[in-house]
């Protein structure tokens, strides 16, 4: 099945009417279906499926020939809330078309050839990114998983348990020698250099960090402003440092999810809880610019009347990622392709910082525009980001030891 | 049964372990717990009960020898989310002890004497406050109650259904002369006159607005701080904007409530809605003050990228109580009571906009605060505000022509 026809049949899957956004919840029906999916893909084309407790799955093709540990490639499956189609989606598709192509082509790779997708890369229901992956590669202890709750506050077991899925440790990547992901670019640096296809050479350190501002809920209307001590107040300016920090030197800062108790419209609120999300080119500039953000929060709480308190949720460091395996891949019968770094976290930087060699391959988006309905990329965009991805898994199982 | 007795009855009701805060929405299960506690205290004192169809009740005492139309006291029994103990609640059980020491004087009223609970007081549930009392005058429309809708898009007339009412068209207030309500101060008025009991001159305007602040969800990572349109960073500056014209002009400006689309961390939110109350001395203040902050909103919006739209939600214009009325209920032997504007909605309010005489009683809260769970009134001062209130009741019945 060629890729435009799988795309076809991805489209309407937990694509919201209202807003023309994609609700894939990890673990929710729209992402399930995707993972049925999944598994007709792998079926259709005679491969061997294999899963981990927590519903990763990898879909491996050992023809005849091949020997030692393989090349993986892959991405998700499941969405922010009303997300777009490709963040996820273009990696999982593409790599079914690239092993189609390389078939196709009548090659034969040397290693076994894996298709992953794995479990809650977008963090958005356990906020928890890369959940999956962490957990494929033993990076989240299972004690903390145990405490993962989404928002409706029911614990992650619960949710995998319904599923028939649960923590028992995963051994899903134990035959990976190599690992490449094809991923929509999320930004424009593509479209600027009028380049398809991209390499990656990392991911900017980032994290999430939750501000807790605590004030005195009252009555909206009686309570003079000088005896207030409104927490919305103090988040306001946290939201404006932010920004403005971040505009000042180069870094991303973005408030995108706010929690007001009581949350009435005729009551000073008692307490705001919000999630930065901070990334900056390395880590120590990551540090400096939380430290910034928090410290004119807590002036303002001083001004106030509240009391700011931040508890980082997940930081991840600086990932490079294989730079023999970018130039490899960037070394193309077409002409170079460009190579830059990117501000998202992947599945493809916690199989890095896990120790195996990595690459990205970034397909143009020519908005730049991701995590939204208008997220795109061109169909022959894709066709050209899969003819590299075939060239690279064919590459790398050539060129292992 | 005094007046302590049933404060204890009802302390425990809907009254949140976590919190300490009250959660009696209306038609919710605490709400109506105290609801049929209402009729139970009406029934042991030998009251004729009427309902409307919404639910608003009246307890009548007609004792042999009362004529005409009668006199009306009450307040309500719903609560702000984590709301305190005293706001409504006192109201009613002030009503049911100033009965009972007027028969305890052995006094009998000219008129009859009525205590009414009206639902929906704080518009909590469906986001028009004074829901019940706007209903029981005629002052809301059938088709806008058809639309209104709680928060999980529960349409009132089926929340009505479930509990076995309606919206047929109200008779309860058709036999009212004037009206009393007895309420917690909401502000540090009669804490600062060292008084435990004061009457309202009237009512600020105020108004509740939505703000609807539209722009472009991306990617929080790759999204460069210059390509976003980020609605958080508008509603912030809002937010500030109101807070710094209420301050300048002695008004009330707050946004206790914010929703966030598509509220996830890792991704620049689409819109951000923001419910702003504003209150003010003058109606002309406030509208000054609202065009302020919206105009304030919408140049932040012109620098963000965004779209700002503002729709009043609800706005009730200034409330003049009846002065004679007033005059009469602070002359008290033993000594003269202060009366004082309140900003706060009330039930009297709509009463006395319908045209029903209208007076009402404060009890001094120490704090001021209120709509919280710190919301608190001294016993020996509700004890006062009982004696205050019978004499009212008793007085008014005998004046009234």
């Amino acid at each position: 099945m060629p890729w435009e026809e799988m795309w076809r049949e991805l489209a309407p899957v937990g694509r919201s009417a209202a807003t023309g956004g994609y609700r894939r919840d990890a673990f929710g029906s729209a992402e399930r279906e995707l993972s049925a999916w999944f598994v007709e893909a792998a079926v259709e084309r005679g491969l061997e499926i294999e899963h981990d407790a927590i519903g990763n799955a990898v879909a491996w093709w050992r023809p005849e020939g091949s020997a030692g540990r393989g090349v993986l490639t892959g991405s998700h499956l499941d969405s922010v809330p009303d997300g777009g189609a490709f963040d996820g989606p273009l990696g999982v598709v593409s790599a079914f078309a690239a092993l189609d192509l390389i078939r196709a082509r009548g090659a034969t790779p040397q290693r076994p050839l894996g298709i992953a997708a794995f479990v809650e890369e977008e963090g958005s229901r356990f906020g928890l990114p890369c959940l999956g992956s962490r957990w494929a590669v033993g990076a989240l202890a299972e004690s903390h998983a145990n405490e993962l709750r989404d928002r409706a506050g029911i614990p992650l077991p619960d949710v995998l348990a319904e599923h028939g899925l649960g923590l028992a440790p995963s051994r899903l990547l134990d035959d990976v020698a190599v690992f490449v992901e094809l991923h929509v670019e999320q930004g424009r640096v593509l479209a600027e250099l009028d380049q398809p296809v991209g390499v990656a050479s990392g991911i900017w350190p980032h994290g999430r960090y939750r501000f807790e501002i605590t004030g005195q809920a009252n009555h909206a209307g009686t309570t003079a402003m000088e005896d207030r001590h409104d927490p919305m107040l103090t988040f306001a300016m946290t939201a404006l440092a932010a920004n403005k920090q971040a505009r000042l030197g180069g870094h991303r800062a973005t408030f995108g999810r706010v929690d007001v108790a009581p949350g009435s419209t005729n009551a000073v609120p008692s307490k705001v809880t919000a999630w930065l999300d901070a990334r900056a080119a390395n880590e120590e500039a990551l540090a400096d610019l939380v430290l910034a953000v928090e410290r004119q929060g807590s002036e303002r709480a001083g001004r106030d009347g509240t009391a700011l308190t931040m508890t980082p949720e997940s930081v991840s460091p600086l990932v490079r990622f294989d730079p023999d395996l970018a130039q490899r891949l960037a070394a193309r019968p077409s002409g170079r392709l460009p190579i830059l770094a990117t501000q998202a976290g992947h599945d493809a930087g916690v199989l890095a910082t896990a120790g195996i060699p990595t690459a990205m391959l970034f397909v143009r988006n020519p908005t730049g525009v991701s995590h939204a309905p208008e997220e795109f990329a061109e169909t022959a965009d894709a066709l050209l980001g899969v003819e590299a991805l075939a060239d690279a898994l064919l590459g790398m199982a050539g060129v292992l030891r």
